[in-house]
């Protein structure tokens, strides 16, 4: 069996199981680090894993090569800032253990068993509070110099919308334009309050679209899978596609855009569960690695 | 030795070696497909070399599981499109072939011997005629659905340029308004005829800084290499660095960006020979894989 930790800023999911067949979780609130820690190793010492995953909130240092690699870093979560997760999980069960983040956690689960099933490059966006994303390249997480987060695109701001934006780094870059609380802030309710037919819709989706069109120029990924809460209206897909091919205009010919965009730019699968399952990924990726490199990893 | 090609619009390169240090090269105009190819075959056939890397203009075909893997595609140039480059070579020289773009080609290059050597996340970018870049994530080359080719970034268009951009799929994407001809038409000179302190480079820095600031946060490279006609202008580089830094505005905070800009943001420095010997590293790595497949590959 794979270990996976799912670290959230409100609670810690633990898990162990090799896919969703067999997953087995549990969860407990995330308090002060040694007390929710304790309870994280209680639950994995009663159970015999190989590796262990961990998907977390962050900021957090994600370079193997760096000193404070598996810390929460500057977190103003009380008491979890420079926090060594990897090294207190590592220490007491003394497996290898892979780090990530917890968007990249959903996009690893959701590229084994979810919407992106079998493909080697794909990107996962989640649309809430902030916006965040993690990509797929050639089948591996791309991290780089620090975790490309893409919330904070820099897009064309619409000429007819008079709301500044909201990021407190670029003012209106996508975060600042289409964020849950841009939305909130932008129409004086929140999304979930906002009817179907709401001018708020085809706005929100013309933004988002911007962002996906940026993505794609860049990365090139056979899918895009969009979560979080903002994504919970089912008829905001619609509008982001016809945008999103409205505004690429025929630049990219490959036949999974000009004629499947149902499927280039869908919702995740696996709900609640991605993340929890994409730690198990890279638990199994990290007895892969710890194997190759002669159990120093 | 390895062999290496560049296939151009207007020439041909063929180059065999290792290094920057044993390559020899001969060129060859673009001429018809069947004479280019003649000509190009004749110079290998005089040299034996293990394996063959191809660093192509395009569009072209670089999905290895595509039936017109190795082609040119829709070019308009006169007799190319649909030309087998990677088919004929591999028909008479009966040794692995890998192909990929000129501009990887060039990545490729200075990711070994250039300004970008031993980084395993970079990228590369032509500001000339269009605009036009790869990527390197994780030491591969990001291909994705299709080769990513990054000049048609929307970002925001400066109020107080009146120019409407000249990309004719979307008017003013970074390609409409910041490549060579959009310089020229919105100046009514070509951009190597305007002085250092005309107001046109600042604009230019401000357009290419919002590019390079959305790939920042779409890949997080360790290094942008900018190439080009256009970057033939020393003093843009260090008028895209402050721009890149004041829209960045401290979101990310790494020493090489925070402290490092004249590193993070640089020129080539192999010149006119980043592209051959990057179909060097193309070969090598053809080799490479035709090995670990057996010689199927």
């Amino acid at each position: 069996m794979f270990g996976g930790i799912e670290a959230g800023g409100t609670k810690f999911v633990c898990g162990v199981g090799t896919s969703p067949d067999d997953l087995e979780t549990a969860q407990f609130p995330t308090t002060t680090p040694s007390e929710t820690l304790a309870k994280v190793i209680g639950y994995f010492k009663d159970r015999t894993v190989r590796a262990v995953g961990i998907a977390s909130f962050g900021p957090a240092d994600l370079d193997p090569a760096s000193a404070s690699y598996g810390h929460i870093t500057s977190t103003p979560k009380a008491g979890w800032a420079n926090c060594d997760l990897v090294g207190e999980i590592k220490r007491v069960l003394r497996v290898p253990v892979l780090f990530d983040t917890d968007v990249n956690g959903a996009l690893l689960g959701e590229a084994r068993w979810g919407a992106a099933r079998g493909l080697q490059d794909a990107v996962y966006m989640t649309i809430g509070t902030g916006i965040g994303g993690g990509a797929l390249v050639g089948g591996r997480v791309v991290h780089g110099l620090v975790h490309p987060e893409m919330g904070h695109l820099r897009i064309p701001h619409d000429p007819r919308d008079s709301y500044p934006g909201n990021c407190p780094f670029h003012r209106d870059c996508l975060e600042g334009l289409a964020s849950g609380p841009a939305i909130e802030k932008r129409w004086g309710k929140p999304a979930r309050e906002l009817p179907p037919d709401h001018p708020a819709w085809p706005l929100e989706a013309r933004y988002l679209a911007m962002g996906l069109m940026n993505l794609t120029v860049a990365l090139s990924p056979r899918r895009f899978l969009l979560g979080g809460g903002v994504m919970q209206q089912p008829h905001l897909f619609a509008l982001i596609r016809e945008e999103f091919a409205r505004q690429l205009n025929g630049y990219v010919r490959h036949r999974d855009i000009l004629d499947g965009l149902d499927e280039y730019i869908q919702p995740p699968q696996l709900g609640g569960h991605a993340g929890i399952l994409g730690a198990l990924v890279l638990a199994e990726r990290a007895e892969q690695q710890s194997a190759a490199t002669g159990g120093n990893a």
